[in-house]
């Protein structure tokens, strides 16, 4: 047994990560997704899964009723969390394991777990046994697609049985059983989604409430009721797995679960694959359609290469080669699949926050521009009367607002500007704002003048004092109750006011509407003074004032005290003058920076504080009360890069955003790089224990700010109206870096490198340009150009 | 190892029952509750606990975000159950097992689960320990009060460690944390009951969101972190107890645990005793207040005496001695144990169910008139302006009508005067006829005029037919379809009408209002002819007519075809004749009678029926699917013994709503004869190896019912406006009992045996007496009484 726990990372020219240990991080795990569907896997074998119909469902369940809630951080496993896993039992000696880890916990002879772009595949042998599994989707169906391989090691003939099981869970209080299926071949779950109206059940009726786990082979034995399954012997050592077979049993309002048992004779070196689906249907009909559709070894094949077609249409228009590997990696493999995957599904949500909406589809300019400009008009579609902008985007017919779109928020409007400023400098497609879009009110706007009457709303919604009110919360979700009586006003969202006013006012010039420009300018110049008469601390910015007047995030508070956004959105919008920065920078390095980036504010809280709200309910260093919020985060990294001039800063918190490359921080943080995730806990001073874990949450709007600070900051590769501006900011121990930039049809290969020049100097076809832009650009064609840098 | 399965049933009087197996019936369990907590144990140590501040909390919670539901049946119990555990571990072999039998598992040389009515407790012995475990519980406060005895009984010196090990469970996403305190000398765990509106701030700032476990004497070492606790080791071997101690953990935004050990070297026959509190509080201070208060040997003590002075206040008023000993045990302690409950805590909800409130407060009139009398005022202060009642009764500020409260249902005012029937019989206050109920649509009636509006209200509800219309519901919730558009009728309503009518018109002939009396039998009269032209089926009555004129309940129905209701309900109010009722009760024989009593009706339904509604969409057997339910059986004994002349049916339907004395009923059932559930599953001929099973569920109408018929019916023992009536009805296989009947104020002690008689005949003071009633009767008093009854 090697007991060395060695990260293979990122083996495949980073197409894949692998870790070696399950004991190490054991809620490391990787993801796979389609439009209908996305699943979460650990390398353990704990899952959560969910399709939408089109509000999200599962067909694997908790053993309890557990609640209906948002996707929550840091989930915490138990024994009989839903997982997929495979028994192996020696029938000569009886010994038994289970792979991958779960639930009998065998400590394995080697373990090898392996997240690729698209597929989930783990290698354990234990025994003198390999079991290989391979779990991937299809394209446009909701199943999963396993495929499970074992192969004798132990150099002699063995007997064993092999017996994957997959567990249904309590499917639900008004009906649930489970049979085994000639018919089918596999283990049928049926239930009935709990409802007491009578309404209810004509909007369930085609609600899919069968689960199956299908075979390709028919198994010699199976159980699917849990019970009779686990037995006395409980699910590390199941009674089903101690007599000659599995017990055949039938679940009756019992917990169903599927469990097939193959018993083989394996020669050395003898191997055997089974391939098996798991998922959810309407009826009968339809399971026996997936299974004649994808249960075979050719259709597996088939699906697996469609799949990694539709993953490969979300490649991103950017690949680096920089001195620091691991970023390449990530920047070139996992940081546009993350990106894709925000806009490709929109966190499988039918009613994305709208701010979360805008920004997902931010990232998406750069994979597929096309759907993000269908997200303004979709979201402007749902414009209020006033120009406010709701807070949620509906996008499917029947939806709500739930959880926390529930909650009024002010911040909305804000995100329309720095959002299409990516859009346009993507695409240059200024047509967009000729387009006319009709509300479900009647009213009927092009998307210019839908953008002025947000900004307008903007302007208008703020205080005597020229600061914008809070209501029940801003960007922030937990300060709701900074301005619930309806006086408080927020730091941040007035000089982020300012920054979307400003950024506003350059669209209006470009179209030639100079009195808006004008207008909006003036706006953010008021914004901006505001917030310096009202909120400059002496070496930063508040966060905000209270229904009561109280100033917080000042000095002289002892937690709370220091916020970062408000730093990063003054220093973007214009509030933040030079002598300003100078104050504010040290001070985010000396407050707020921690090993895994800068916290969202410092020190945490320790009690609720009334007059601050809903902030301080959480634990310290998770989620909201003083975590690495990486969102606050790349705000911060965007407004360095936006500054110029920091570059090293800026790399620095960017690299910041990565678990690794030591092994004590991917052991710290829990997690494989394979995506950013919404936070790593905070609390580094007060709990270094927990401090930099990871939420395991990939649903985050950090991710399409990471990319655009990649893609402009770092490498400096942003367009215009007319052609693409080549800035790049190389981190002063970087002497030279690739790039190959895919930008409106055309690719450009770019070697940067530091030289002797006082500006960037880019070379073009043997001739320098005289300044850092390539116009004319002709779609389809390669550009090779010299970047010189100044050392 | 002692292999055979022995209940040791009942001991100790009857005031226990025992299981000495703890596979045999795994989810066997015990309850106990004050006005502000119940707690449910099952043998193996799981529980679930709930306490009012006022809806519903939890001081341990499931693994994972729990949905907050009613309380369903059949629980489903998994490794991360809630529970109560204690480790013993050998120091000197390193071999483990837990009592009471949870996580290990491990077989016992000797278990003994002991159900008390004011305690539960366990006795296991393994590895030559003993390991004796007691829950009490106080009075007045939410706590549980555990008491841990080890004992050396291996007759050589032995070094164990003993580790309770009691899980918080995941308490909360927006904040969890547990820590060990020196201070209070235990684990305390804290949390944010989770909201996202500001107003629920405020709502929930006083909610008690601690938990706390104490100990009496320090231990060794601790844990507060589950997975500190547990690591890879699991529940059945947690990691940590392969350590010298505990981790000492404690649990940062992760899921709290209290574990404590205690190292000890025990002589042969020595012991140690521990005691240990669990339980919820607002503070630190409330901790420490509940620590002074109860835990030590002398407030264990203490508290166990008032907690058994208060289960003795709800003793009531009957004690049988009959050839069958299960049931005079039944009946002499845990009946009205569990009608006290009922009475005492309304299931612990702040919306009890109006029909729910009226009839668990039917059988308090055995116990506590006092408190039903109250009740009456309490329903009928909620009484709408067109005298119907409300779906629920509120009873605590900011109340509010929750799950099935919120469906309409037309059966509520037919339960005032069934269940005003026992007050008047018990109490022959007809004072309370005159007071005045004030509502809060300003209205102020007498309680007369209120009961007669509700009857109003009842004869109106009905169609052209004379038919009473179900809406989304009536005495079965699941029936929500009949008559979701307005014009769909329930049968059994329509005679439960009648049944209702003819009850109150016998009220207001003693009232002296003879012509209400004659409207009311006139309306009586109306609904019997009605259901007469319409229901009647040939040989029983139909359950109801749906929306779009389907009859169902009926001879041509292959599911669904005969309704146990209708049937039970047309004896009572008359719409069946003697020439009916000689259809109607061999076809229940043969069509709903099953070993563990008569099904709600039969055939299941195996699939939705649209026009009959939810009820086919729960699993066969279970709850609403044509189960044994119990709260339909009694309604049929009642009508039996209302008939007279079917004591031996009613007999055997009353006998079939206890487990047992069979061993192999004991088994199939699943349950102590500590409590009538709910429902035994039906599906006898469909699914035999669930039919019979227990649903483990000790809410339900049955019980005061249950009380009535063995009070009123088989002892025959009722009161009227002057005296006590003296009918007894004994099944045809018995020749004598003795009673001991409590009776306004006075005592009846009774000795009824069969004679040459041909009436009953009742000697009080050696003469017989004109007519078997008893008047002129004086409290505290005690007389002995002579009943002779037919052969």
């Amino acid at each position: 047994m090697r007991r060395e726990l060695t990260l293979l990372r990122p083996s495949n020219n980073g197409n894949r990560y692998e870790l070696t240990n399950p004991t190490a991080m054991p809620k490391a795990g990787g993801f796979l997704w389609n439009q209908k569907m996305m699943i979460q896997i650990t390398c353990r074998g704990y899952a959560t899964a969910q399709f939408m119909q089109p509000e999200p469902a599962k067909y694997a369940y908790a053993p309890n009723i557990e609640a209906k809630t948002f996707m929550q951080p840091e989930q915490n496993y138990y024994a009989h969390h839903p997982g997929r896993f495979v028994y192996i039992k020696d029938l000569e000696t009886g010994q038994l394991f289970s792979a991958p880890h779960e639930p009998v916990r065998a400590t394995p002879d080697r373990f090898v777990f392996s997240v690729g772009k698209s597929d989930v595949a783990w290698a354990v042998e234990h025994m003198g046994i390999r079991v290989e599994m391979v779990m991937g989707l299809p394209t446009h169906d909701v199943a999963e697609l396993w495929t499970i391989k074992v192969t004798n090691i132990s150099g002699r003939p063995r007997r064993i049985s092999v017996t994957p099981y997959f567990p249904f869970g309590y499917m639900s209080w008004m009906n649930q059983s489970a049979e085994w299926s000639e018919d089918l071949v596999g283990v049928i779950a049926s239930c009935v989604t709990p409802y007491q109206k009578a309404t209810e059940y004509f909007k369930n009726k085609y609600i899919k409430d069968k689960s199956y786990f299908l075979c390709e082979t028919p198994p010699d034995s199976w159980d699917a009721s849990q019970q009779a399954f686990e037995g006395e012997g409980g699910l590390h050592n199941p009674s089903a797995l101690q007599e000659p077979k599995l017990t055949g049993s039938d679940a009756r309002y019992e917990t169903p679960t599927a469990a097939v048992q193959y018993r083989v004779a394996l020669k050395d070196s003898e191997e055997r694959e089974y391939r098996f689906m798991f998922g959810p249907a309407y009826d009968n009909a339809e399971i026996q359609t997936m299974r004649s559709r994808y249960l075979s070894k050719e259709a597996f094949v088939r699906t697996a290469d469609e799949y990694a077609a539709y993953m490969a249409r979300g490649r991103g228009c950017l690949r680096i080669e920089t001195p620091d590997k691991e970023l390449d990696n990530f920047v070139n493999h996992w940081l546009p699949r993350q990106v894709y995957y925000h806009g490709d599904v929109n966190r499988l949500t039918t009613d994305p926050q709208t701010r979360n909406y805008l920004q997902d589809n931010m990232g998406m300019n750069y994979i597929k521009p096309d759907v993000s400009r269908k997200a303004f008009i979709t979201a402007l579609s749902q414009q209020e009367a006033n120009g406010a902008m709701p807070d949620g985007i509906l996008l499917a017919e029947g939806a709500e607002l739930k959880y926390i779109n529930q909650i009024p928020h002010t911040d909305h409007c804000v995100w329309l500007p720095l959002t299409l400023e990516v859009y346009l400098s993507e695409t240059g497609d200024y047509g967009l704002l000729k387009e006319r879009v009709r509300t479900e009110n009647g009213d009927n706007f092009t998307v210019f003048e839908r953008f002025s009457r947000a900004m307008d709303f903007l302007v208008k919604l703020r205080d005597h004092r020229g600061l914008s009110y809070i209501a029940q919360g801003d960007w922030c979700d937990p300060m709701n109750m900074v301005g619930y009586k309806g006086k408080g006003v927020s730091g941040w969202l007035t000089v982020a006011t300012a920054y979307a006013l400003n950024l506003w006012a350059d669209v209006c010039d470009h179209e030639g509407a100079t009195d808006l420009a004008k207008r909006f300018r003036e706006g953010a110049k008021d914004c901006n003074a505001a917030a310096n008469k009202h909120l400059w601390d002496g070496d930063w910015f508040a966060r905000g004032i209270t229904d009561d007047d109280v100033v917080f995030g000042i000095k002289k508070d002892t937690e709370g005290r220091m916020w970062l956004n408000p730093q990063s959105f003054a220093i973007l919008g214009g509030a933040a003058t030079p002598k300003h920065i100078s104050r504010i920078l040290p001070e985010i390095d000396a407050q707020l920076n921690t090993p895994y980036g800068p916290v969202m504010f410092a020190p945490p809280y320790t009690k609720m504080r009334e007059d601050v709200g809903r902030v301080t309910q959480k634990a310290i260093g998770s989620a909201e009360n003083g975590a690495v919020y990486n969102h606050a985060g790349v705000f911060y990294i965007h407004s360095l890069y936006q500054l110029g001039g920091e570059q090293d800063r800026a790399y620095t918190h960017l690299r910041q955003l990565l678990p690794g490359p030591s092994e004590s921080d991917y052991r710290q943080r829990g997690q494989l790089p394979i995506f950013l995730p919404n936070y790593y806990r905070g609390g580094w001073k007060e709990f270094p224990r927990t401090a930099g874990r990871s939420s395991q949450l990939f649903n985050t709007g950090t991710i399409s700010w990471a990319y655009r600070c990649v893609i402009e900051g770092l490498c400096g590769l942003r367009g215009d109206a007319e052609g693409l501006i080549i800035r790049p900011q190389l981190p002063s121990s970087w002497n030279a870096i690739k790039v190959t930039r895919e930008f409106r049809g055309a690719t450009f290969e770019l070697d940067i490198r530091r030289a002797d020049v006082r500006d960037v100097v880019v070379t073009l076809g043997g001739k320098a340009l005289p300044e850092p832009r390539i116009t004319n650009i002709k779609a389809g064609e390669t550009y090779q150009v010299s970047v010189s840098v100044p050392r």
